[in-house]
């Protein structure tokens, strides 16, 4: 391609970006829902996290089902004058086999969740795994809807797991669908500091 | 379900897991790819990397398409100090709507890269938006191929960009695609800082 040719073509593009960004105004917070089988949900939500903390933006995270302390983030998270690092999980369910014991976590994490959702300080809320609860019955998706409708406008709020119940989809201003396309895990290589925890 | 039933449920569940936790024994550095049009790639591999940082696992970013400095993820992570941020970019190619400077970019860029790659101090090295470069035809893809394979053994590399470059998906361990399936910004939302930069 020759360069006028580039320059022509990219002023086009440049042309039809420019209409797109003209044309998203408003300006609020969002809810976004990080979805899917495959590895990056939660990491992509701290990263979008370490984005919010850069622009000295208040966070909190509720971890609804890692119950760890010794993970990557929360050792490189934990000291962040601007963020609130909530342990509220007690492991995955084959873990920790006990249903009562895993309801009143959600339970509890949820209650911290609420109060966080309707104070207006907190500009980006991270709600992490909290699907697995919806998928296993232990919250009721209900209330949750209502208290996201109802947080301040300008908070963000990011939802992670695998499976996201449907009453949260209809109301999300943004879904992204992660899919393990490949995992190194299935490869034979072992689950490693600093990628997977 | 009745707790006794949930109990065996997660028992079996349990053993599943820990079958395949015991055949994944390879420990090495992996080569991660985050690719597809939806959003959360380069959040989830800043993610991941403030993951390694929390292990003291020394760390490296090169943004091969974005030249701001005014970036939330950039003002939060640059003073850490057991991290290399290398901003090589310098716009979209629709932004510069210069081929010749946006090929120049891409070679420092991957000169850096190169150098990293070479280098067993470095445990996680970012390639940021690096996928745009073969796409463009500003690199050649079997040479950052040679690289890879030749890097030292525990190193991990995540590369992120919309569509990747069949070679490198040849060579990786893990591959996630982020599905966009619903987007603040078409729904008529600005981009906002915290959020999307």
């Amino acid at each position: 391609m020759s360069d006028d040719r580039h320059t022509n073509r990219m002023q086009r593009k440049k042309d039809v970006v420019d209409e797109r960004i003209s044309r998203a105004t408003e300006e609020r917070g969002v809810l976004i829902l990080l979805k899917g089988n495959g590895k990056g949900k939660s990491s992509s939500a701290l990263g979008t996290m370490a984005r919010a903390l850069g622009h000295g933006q208040r966070c909190a995270v509720i971890q609804f089902i890692k119950g760890r302390r010794e993970t990557g983030e929360y050792l490189f998270f934990r000291d962040q004058p601007n963020l609130d690092w909530h342990i509220m999980g007690q492991g995955f369910t084959w873990e920790t086999q006990d249903r009562e014991r895993d309801i009143e976590a959600a339970q509890s994490a949820w209650a911290v969740a609420k109060g966080l959702l309707e104070n207006p300080d907190y500009h980006l809320i991270v709600l992490d795994e909290m699907s697995y609860m919806f998928k296993y019955g232990y919250l009721d998706p209900l209330p949750v809807v209502e208290a996201l409708n109802q947080r301040p406008a300008h908070q963000n709020v990011i939802i992670t797991g695998r499976t996201m119940a449907t009453p949260l989809q209809e109301i999300a201003d943004t879904i992204s669908t992660v899919q393990d396309e490949r995992h190194a895990f299935r490869g034979g290589v072992k689950a490693q500091a600093g990628i997977e925890y």
